[in-house]
């Protein structure tokens, strides 16, 4: 399992409607082959900074079976107007959990 | 249930020492009070790049419960040798998971 994480930077005054414009576009990832699961999350310090966590089977489950369909560019349309500045992104592998 | 995420560089040739000595500290973390799990993982795209996963059942069994006790300072002792640089760090709380 691959850990994609996207950090991103809301406007603000658009918090609430980029959360629920992410819930009504969720299906876009979900629906893709090799899709886990996925969640965002809110900053506590930082207004407007959140975090989706996604899971993946493999990176190209994301970076060719995702970002090269349809469902990826109906998901960049639907959220691009909340993006305050370019979003950060990088996939992970485990190296240790605990509990295992 | 809160969600501190720590990004953390490691000095260039490091990286194995540094996995190993996070292995052999992450006790000091494991035995804190509202503790609930943690995670490393590695980036795949930037080398020496690091992601640390902490669930905390509150944001104040992190930044007074472990970061006031002994166990911290053991902790950052052991590992900030690795840091190429100053480590990012927020909590995060949950906007929504799917599966839910």
């Amino acid at each position: 399992m691959i850990l994609e994480i996207v950090t991103t930077y809301i406007k603000p005054g658009q918090e609430d409607a980029f959360e629920e414009a992410f819930k009504n576009a969720s299906h876009y990832i979900a629906e893709s082959s090799g899709y886990i699961g996925h969640e965002l999350r809110r900053c506590i310090e930082v207004k407007g900074k959140y975090v989706n966590m996604i899971r993946w089977q493999t990176v190209e489950d994301h970076m060719v079976g995702f970002r090269g369909s349809e469902r990826f560019q109906h998901f960049r349309e639907e959220l691009s107007p909340f993006y305050e500045k370019p979003s950060d992104m990088n996939h992970y592998e485990i190296v240790m959990q605990n509990p295992a």
